[in-house]
């Protein structure tokens, strides 16, 4: 083992679900003969329309000889590919009555290197000597934020309010808005919406909230907005974007078939934009420009937003819909299991109030008999309260499972479920 | 301004030469009807031949609908796309008689990003109290180096040794083995070969040394080779990469046509890959494949590397002696100027020994004659010795300037120096 500084040793974690999904690829490569039913893939589905549509833009470019000469030849701006920065403030300004320009805009190798870099510019300790944390306001949320932080104890999680409805098996979060502490010992806030890894889409009225509260201490709210409008739109009730000076929209193209290509977008007021690119710059230069140049074009035609609403939309929604008729055809209704309320994202999300063992426990029962889910506590970063068993009480299902999955897989899962509830 | 952290302050400033650069810019934006001659850029030069290859091999890739669907389509592994790998290592092992595989690589958004992550994992505040150190051993180095580091007081600098011949107007720098304090003190070396800015290749027995000692201390050692065989190979003489157990080699396909792309790779021992693979994991997941997967096929039917020596190699080796000669045809015998020996890369480094001004205030009245150089004390991290004033009689000039900058820039370059040793 080589000698590692504290951030050495913090960062060489495997944070989050990440030890899980090891585990799940081993557990596959291993058993390649074996057939399983997955349900743990956080890789979106490739989609016909949507590649072909990345096919006919990268043959574009490579028709234009100029452009494709300045897109992969030249260092670029720490910003980001011009054009594209053009197009998404164009698009934002026109959808959503906004006045955004290059200077509201820098791209990211990922919404998550965003995410790293604001973290550790706003939080951590500072030269006023106070600690300043990093709040997940609704926790379960993106497994991702567990290893941001280049110091341990930075993540905050808060727990939500759950409203359930177990004759209906649903449930859904909110935001516990009383016994939210945001104060000086906040240095950032971060928030998805859809919510990964639970689809929820956290009211309106709960994210504004959360944001004047914030703005009253000077603290900046990112609201990720990997799965929201204008694309990959994986929102399945109205979404309304919330634009203030001190949020930071951040956006990805992962979910609109380019997870390959790596761009994160941050939107929001030049001051945090402005460290953000700094901090950036100093760390890796600029971002890769190829899919931001071919992002551009589709962007500025209008198809990139049409196909989210009209393929991906419809795909993942449809999913949605068969997962919870599957649950409802096969999970017994003497088990006290609740879906969340799937309003956006990829994923469903199961709780089974009350159940006998844990997360992890259910997930090797579960690998057993070929069912391949993820567990439920790795979304629960910097919750720190022991006693809180529902962390332990819920599981990941992924909505890019086949058919077959949700034809032959769930009723194994309600068949292991059952069993684990009557022992 | 936002309330920032200690890291968020650290980070937020723009550092090296960065300052400068964007003076550039904004001059050459400013008087866009002027001329200037322009021995400033950093981005390689678009080779008909190279562009020619990545269009080629990015058609290929298109025609390969499978393929391409995976690449830009789906999350990839953290390490790097596996066929680019696997290439890299296959070479690596014919060329050089090593045995590296999968474990022994990592791919990062950039070479800076490599030493970004081995930087602060491997240098800063420890467990055991000590503060390590990033030791650059023989400075001038990449001003990049001087941004990397979280923490402001973690570079550490060293003077080299400078053998000068002023007869030739030539000069070299050396390690300064002797003064060189590698102890519990240093948590990473990293130094450039052929170097950035000055084109030296510090010799192989140098090298040996400096990774031997920091062997004894458990110091694994950087060797950052963007300019290097095989690829670019923009190596003027013999160059012989180092390995041993503590180096770590890191590459760049920016200097083969990709700066776009931001490519840079990581091969060592696996204790050292590992870590920097978590850190990268933690903070994007992984960099983006489009770039890798080109690169894949260019590198395993030997195209890269033919056209890295045929085709780059020639291009700067050829304008690195018409730099030297225009300096010889202009600058006076009687200012005592030395160009160090370009044994390597993209750049010229010009020192005016005993030189009145300063190299930024050189630069000033260069530019307002209209030839823009880099003013040569940026590219000096981590020096800390006020009295030493060889940094600020240096300047960088680009070997991508035209022949027009080298037919009409170099007289007028000549021609302000002289002035400035007259006054």
């Amino acid at each position: 083992m080589p000698n590692l500084s504290n951030i050495g040793s913090n960062m060489n974690r495997l944070s989050g679900v990440r030890a899980i999904m090891k585990d799940i690829q081993e557990t596959l490569a291993r058993y390649s003969d074996q057939k399983f039913y997955d349900f743990s893939a956080g890789n979106p589905v490739i989609l016909p329309q949507i590649i072909e549509m990345w096919r006919k833009e990268t043959q574009n470019l490579l028709n234009d000889t100029q452009e494709f000469s300045q897109v992969i030849g030249r260092y670029g701006s720490s910003k980001g590919y011009q054009p594209f920065i053009d197009a998404l403030c164009e698009d934002f300004n026109h959808r959503y009555n906004q006045n955004f320009s290059s200077k509201n805009v820098t791209v990211a190798c990922g919404s998550m290197t965003i995410a790293f870099l604001a973290a550790n510019a706003f939080a951590g300790n500072t030269e006023q000597g106070i600690f300043k944390k990093v709040l997940l306001p609704v926790t379960p949320d993106y497994t991702g934020f567990g290893g941001i932080n280049l110091d341990p104890k930075m993540i905050l999680g808060q727990a939500p309010i759950i409203h359930k409805d177990l004759k209906n098996h649903s449930f859904k979060y909110h935001a516990d808005l009383e016994n939210l502490q945001i104060d000086e010992s906040v240095g950032l806030i971060i928030l998805s919406r859809p919510n990964n890894p639970t689809g929820n889409i956290l009211d309106k009225i709960e994210v504004e909230k959360i944001v004047e509260k914030a703005a009253k201490f000077n603290i900046s709210v990112i609201l990720d907005s990997a799965y929201s409008v204008p694309y990959p739109a994986l929102n399945y009730k109205e979404i309304e974007p919330v634009f203030a000076p001190n949020v930071i929209h951040v956006m990805s193209l992962s979910k609109t078939g380019l997870p390959g290509e790596r761009i994160g977008v941050a939107i929001g007021d030049q001051k945090y934009i402005d460290v953000i690119e700094a901090f950036a710059t100093n760390t890796s230069i600029h971002s890769s420009r190829f899919g931001q140049s071919i992002a551009t074009k589709a962007i500025k035609s209008g198809e990139l937003a049409k196909l989210s609403e009209s393929t991906i939309r419809p795909f993942y929604q449809n999913k949605s819909i068969a997962l919870r008729q599957a649950l409802l055809s096969n999970l017994s209704d003497t088990i006290p299991w609740y879906l969340h309320e799937c309003d956006g994202g990829m994923f469903g999300w199961l709780w089974l109030e009350n159940m006998p063992i844990s997360d992890t426990e259910l997930y090797d029962k579960l690998k057993a008999e070929g069912v391949i889910v993820v567990p439920g506590s790795g979304f629960f970063p910097g919750i720190q309260d022991p006693d809180w068993k529902h962390p332990c009480e819920c599981i990941r299902l992924s909505l890019t499972a086949s058919e077959e999955s949700l034809e032959v897989g769930v009723p194994i899962l309600a068949k292991v479920i059952k069993s684990v509830f009557e022992n």
